[in-house]
């Protein structure tokens, strides 16, 4: 279990423009005003989990020892989806039960995970439409005060995983799935390395190629500036997965794919 | 009058994209570094006063006690409206006399509202076109390094205050009034539990009917999740106001309707 | 040289939906808790470098003393351009050899420049596309924890600037150059109160006359409340620098002008 230190991270698709992102900062500050906040976005397209899931995936590893990630995608709020406590080897999460963290379940180790049921880390409210503010908020601004994980309610086993894509064999191919789509464009796949090994186990970039939206690519290049605007070209991001790009332009645009596209290694 | 400690909100109708904004932060930080300072809005469309209100309101409470709160949407930058510095029972106010702070004289005890003059809190700059920077940011910052809120000018009684809309009977219905549009398009009324007591004071839920837009709506649901898509539905929202939704849609567009539309209590 | 204190600042345009600011800032945090992180802007159109450039200059004076300033537009990420420290009088700047800190070059005194070499402060990873991450977030932080200058790498003399343009007679006016665009479509020139002075060195206001877009306007205002939506005005900003608007309108969008425009004094 982490130490509780006092980095509270933010993920919703609350938008920039409301009064819902304010609201949570001004109830965990009310609580730790010690707490150090940081948006990781607000701008997860309306109720697209998936999508958040990845966000977290791909930014939460970064953050110190003790970490609280909050995360509020939720469009069962008010229902009686669960909301969640999950801690693991360095960080905590504070999410709905509704697939959110299957990455955080699929990568992490001591992954203990907590019904949140103790109503003393809970707001009172009129209504029972803002569990952000009024739940998810308020329970993690306790942990950052030292409250137990124990204290917050029982351990449970079936919480709710998203079926996550894994690269399988297809006709002599590797196939692959888009599982994020930048703000570039870039189609970030669930390929990685592991993927692309030849017998040695060493990577194969020259003598790889990628086909994906009826282009083939050849090679792997090692960074956006040796790519061109006029063809897609591919490469192994700095998350360690295989993502497809339109140096200056967008490969989402030009290959019309998103996320759930088919990517595949011959 | 509130103790001083060092919350910072942030509220304007800059955007996220210049430099404003981050001009506001280093002075703030500049005054005193240890200001924590939050981000309420800056998405407010250019020159919507009442947005900005709106928005306020709605998150200024959740906030601790001695936050200061600078609000900066101001079409009349540099003319003659007077800069205020207002304090209530828990917080300070920040911002130009043009009604903003409208809520927070109708809803905040120990409202005392002073008209800031003194220069000593002002910042030296060429022109006469950003307040935001020059004059509320470092007036802000010096209030949380226990600059006493009489030090900045004399009290005024003859402030601003924007017509703010009441519910009222008219032919046999309460009739009330859109208040804010939220991203996902949710009307947001000012009408509360208040407006649908029955005559044992209790809450009316399901014996009660919205009109809006040409649409009648029966019964209050407790949460989104119970609503649908294919209709407009109702719900006392977690700002203790009801609030007409599309469930993973947006009323605004479906009824056509926005800030200042009429909706009815049968 | 800046004393170390703890405030850093991020100017990126990695827009504020993706995993790529919330990682930085995490890889921050990492490596100093205290850091006061504060977004500069993280929405500058693509790739524009010059846009970046003139946000920097616009807001980084405003900072405390010691203050790191990051900025990442940084098309070339991956290739062989340098990343630099440079330390002023009173700042660090951390950036990619690509001319986004042009103006620090101009304006600032005391500039030193030195190409990070040291792999000490780099983060390991897979790819080569996130030195956003990798390097300058790493690179900033370890100075706020007080790292030496000296030692992240030489000094040196031929880093990129990129041609800023400067007012020059032609024809009988003193031709200058919009510089920057805001969200509300003002126009901002590189013409300040020097340009215009009277033979007695004063600041001409009502005797002077802007050309532009194929208008004429006459005197300078002194703030926007003055103007109208009708025509378009000028004033000097609170940059001191000559602006062009529309009241409650955009300039750019009445006179199809942007970066790169000419604007005349006569």
């Amino acid at each position: 279990m982490p130490a509780a230190i006092s980095v509270i991270t933010l993920l919703t698709d609350f938008g920039d423009r409301d009064y819902f992102v304010a609201s949570m900062k001004g109830v965990i500050l009310g609580i730790n005003p010690q707490a150090r906040i940081v948006d990781l976005s607000h701008n997860v397209a309306p109720h697209q989990i998936e999508d958040a899931a990845y966000l977290l995936k791909a930014s939460c590893k970064y953050f110190p020892d003790g970490t609280v990630h909050v995360a509020v995608v939720d469009p069962g709020v008010g229902s009686l989806r669960r909301p969640l406590l999950v801690t693991t080897s360095r960080h905590f999460f504070v999410a709905p039960d509704n697939g959110l963290l299957s990455y955080i379940y699929q990568e992490e180790t001591d992954v203990e995970v907590r019904q949140i049921e103790n109503k003393q880390y809970r707001l009172d409210s009129e209504g029972t439409t803002f569990d952000g503010r009024d739940l998810f908020a308020p329970a993690a601004a306790w942990l950052t005060r030292g409250q137990q994980p124990g204290s917050y309610g029982k351990l449970i086993q079936d919480y709710v995983k998203l079926p996550l894509p894994e690269p399988a064999w297809q006709g002599g191919a590797l196939a692959g799935t888009i599982v994020y789509v930048d703000r570039f464009g870039n189609l970030i796949s669930n390929l990685t390395p592991f993927h692309i090994k030849d017998v040695q186990g060493r990577t194969r970039r020259s003598d790889v190629s990628i086909r994906i939206g009826g282009v083939t690519i050849d090679g792997l290049l090692k960074n956006y500036s040796q790519g061109s605007a006029d063809a897609p070209h591919a490469l192994i991001n700095s998350n360690g997965q295989v993502e497809v790009f339109v140096k200056e332009g967008s490969a989402a645009n030009r290959l019309k794919l998103g996320r759930g596209g088919k990517i595949e290694v011959l």
